[in-house]
């Protein structure tokens, strides 16, 4: 099974869709994104990720017809095509021209693009292996826009070396992952870097700091440093598709896993949490 | 007319072409491009156009297997095709994987789209009006990829307060404008970023320093302060489709144009090199 998608009203298999070329994501990227999980007919979080949709594409200054209670309904009629189970969700709204130019103010509408994968649940605390890199990004990072070539770089680099995700570093401080947010705990207290132009605000990143003062963590929205990242407890990474997952190296320093238990119970809480 | 496009073998009108979702340019924004400008058949500076589109490509990592006289020859069969006289050649190389998947390590082989439409020739020195921005762009400005999200949003911006191009700066200094080079004339001597990662290796910007030593004018590759921008006797943008304008104003402070002859001898020095 290929997946099902469906593009400006029209749907089917994956394979089948074909994008104009007045769709400004292929000549300048101008478009954004969001992905979400689900099962038997329904999203999980749907409302949120939606809503950071349509905020994504209110910061590019896309116009848009859609409302979150429309994109649901359009989502939910393409899982139900799918005859998927369990699925991911991906959501692209971008924006249209006719010739290619940079200005967009005479860009009118927005193009809708969903793809249905089938996808598994995050059933168990995984263990990851990370790297890290120089930051290089640039400072939208707080949009989901599909200007992803620099996570594919780290990510194409990242499973070259053997790595799954590489954490990144600007001016000696830790923001996030290429595709997830990070945190690390030292001494029973949870860090990650506050929500700024050098981050996602991850839905999972934000459910993990309710779930931690849940279950009594303290949680600091500080940035933390590289000999900060390398000497704390615990490394945690958080995704839509992955929950949290916890590393057992970056960089090929290893971490004693001292507090494997904490972040076992933050699972089952995120577990408890998002995916009821 | 509304131009001829071409896309893995297949040609016709631009609006009859369409674009497979395995082609990551959708997706991730995973593909480089270049742009030139031709008449009568031909296409100006066509081999450093494509030297430089195949760096690109070696810089992201992108498995193609053409050569600059393949790419040639494609290009002028399709600026054949299009029957139109004098025009722009937009080439773009992306990267193909089936699904979703950020790293590109199982990815194999490039999709190569071309377009083709009426342009202009520069004919003439033009006066343009300039805004400034702050460089918010990611450190991978001298590969030519289509990330060009902030390029967009700071080209929008310009035409909606009537401005023509903005120039962008780095920590207090200037590194280009959003879609072109950007030089300072002083005293005699042209000024200009050198070349890193911050800016883009313009091949009008090289034609531009060529020219300007031609006519004995001393060229420093140096980063100047936004300062030194507003205390400049000439503002000059370079870009392919253009060659060089002359700013009449940046961020509403009139320049006195006291260079203006020499502009305009660059401006006939370039236009004898690049459009003989």
């Amino acid at each position: 099974m290929c997946g099902y998608a469906y593009y400006n009203g029209n749907g089917g298999r994956r394979d089948s869709i074909r994008i104009p070329l007045d769709d400004r994501s292929i000549f300048f990227g101008d478009a954004v994104y969001d992905m979400m999980i689900g099962a038997n007919g329904k999203i999980y979080q749907a409302e949120e990720h939606f809503e950071r949709l349509l905020k994504s594409a209110g910061a590019i200054g896309l116009d848009h017809g859609f409302t979150v209670d429309k994109l649901i309904s359009i989502a939910e009629e393409c899982i139900k095509k799918s005859e998927l189970q369990v699925y991911s969700v991906y959501v692209q709204l971008s924006r249209s021209s006719e010739g290619r130019v940079h200005s967009a103010l005479g860009c009118v509408g927005a193009n809708i693009l969903i793809c249905i994968e089938a996808a598994e649940l995050p059933r168990k605390l995984c263990e990851v292996k990370l790297c890290t890199s120089e930051d290089k990004r640039y400072r939208l990072c707080n949009i989901k826009t599909v200007n992803l070539l620099p996570a594919v770089l780290y990510s194409t680099d990242a499973e070259r070396c053997g790595y799954d995700e590489t954490i990144l570093h600007r001016d000696g401080y830790v923001t996030e992952c290429a595709h997830s947010n990070v945190f690390i705990m030292h001494r029973g207290i949870l860090y990650t870097h506050p929500l700024s132009e050098l981050i996602l605000p991850g839905i999972t990143r934000r459910h993990l700091i309710l779930s931690a003062k849940m279950l009594g963590i303290r949680v600091i929205e500080e940035p933390f440093s590289l000999p900060e990242l390398y000497s704390a407890d615990e490394v945690l990474i958080t995704s839509t598709t992955k929950l949290i997952r916890v590393a057992t190296e970056v960089d090929g320093i290893s971490y004693k896993s001292e507090d494997r238990e904490i972040c076992s119970a933050l699972f089952c809480e995120l577990l408890r949490d998002m995916l009821p």
